[in-house]
């Protein structure tokens, strides 16, 4: 997303997340994670990077590497309470939004605690500018794009480990109702980004998370079902301790 | 450590921690930590801080704040490769170091976890550079500087959770051994700096850490005691579960 807003020439490669290639860690990155970037060097193609390529990680480190790369582009202001306002709101998504916000989808938790994370992001957006920090789609709110991107796909498709029709109440007290009015307003404008729908791909998310969840939520429900039936064989109807 | 070091102008009020002033959580930071930067406004006494200042919070943010402030201070690099490494560097701080930082000392845990923090810190660092990211002193080692100096302050004056000696022991293995060299060497030149000597005050943070942890070593070893007093009554020698 940083790379497209800033016009920068790059090549692109997707990392097979669950088949990561063996070069991947060897030549990019030795812990083996994405986001990296190979900087420099002679022109390769990204599946051979060149040992004389500087290789960076870590997705916010590289949010702000992109910004440093193109002063002039509008990602990152030039302000310092403004820089400072983005990597404090940056800060927020890391430590408040992020803690609870696979809880319901990966683990069935409650939707509370990923509530209010989503609020006190809320609270942080200004009432008179479109995005974070100002009118301009700046680092702190490519920051949480893919997140909230990620969220909408979970969520309208009913996708998580939680029982089946929980994720459709949730969009719908998410996209619809009062709480959440200024946040969806937010998210309607990081929507209207080409680098957002460059990046987003909804139908490669919602066949992975498919695959992860479903029978994820299929063993929960077995689980379920078993504990039920050993109570109902419990004649004083309490659940059976054995 | 960072104003100094950028020759910045500024007045400096330490917030005490158990008894905070009222005003603080008011008029500077509503989440109630410290640090916090008052910026603009007009010239006021510290604890008097002017609605017109902007306040700013987050310790990393505040490092950013100010070598943004100070572009042609040493304090951050301007080549975007160098600015990236250092990020690189204060994420490990934060996500590795940090972590099990305060195990030994406030919960009396195996020093195992700390040692291999320490450990794959050393790692990041140069062997042909004094500080983390170059001979320059920069935000990168600003980050890590101050958890090292009460690093030091605990382990050397042997004040923890953990058991009576434990401390020095750990001291002797960190300053003496053979594993943290490079660490070592490093920690001496970040200890050279006036910025360092002005901002950690070993006194106050050797008598604020015994009043912490001293009554809490001897809450551990009355509960050890009991324990012990309980299993050597049992005919059997073995643990009494009652």
């Amino acid at each position: 997303m940083a790379l497209y807003e800033a016009k920068a020439g790059y090549s692109r490669f997707e990392v097979d997340l669950v088949n990561k290639p063996e070069w991947f860690a060897r030549d990019v990155n030795p812990a083996s994670k994405v986001p990296a970037i190979a900087y420099g060097g002679p022109q390769t193609s990204p599946d051979q990077p060149s040992p004389l390529s500087t290789k960076l990680t870590e997705s916010l480190v590289l949010l702000e590497f992109v910004a440093d790369l193109y002063p002039n582009s509008s990602i990152f202001p030039t302000d310092p309470i403004l820089r400072a306002k983005s990597r404090f709101f940056i800060d927020a998504v890391t430590t408040r939004f992020l803690p609870p916000y696979m809880g319901p989808i990966a683990h069935a938790k409650s939707f509370e605690p990923f509530w209010d994370a989503l609020d006190s992001i809320q609270r942080l957006l200004p009432e008179d500018k479109v995005f974070a920090i100002s009118d301009e789609f700046t680092v702190a709110d490519m920051a949480i794009a893919p997140f909230l991107g990620r969220m909408e796909v979970w969520m309208k498709n009913d996708i998580g480990a939680y029982p089946k029709g929980e994720g459709l109440k949730a969009a719908e007290y998410f996209f619809n109702g009062e709480r959440f009015k200024r946040f969806v307003r937010y998210f309607d404008a990081i929507k209207a980004r080409e680098s957002y729908k460059h990046t987003i791909d909804m139908e490669y998310l919602r066949n992975a998370y498919a695959a992860r969840f479903e029978p994820l939520r299929a063993k929960l429900q077995e689980a379920a079902a078993a504990a039920a039936n050993a109570n109902a064989t419990t004649p004083t109807g309490k659940t059976a301790s054995s």
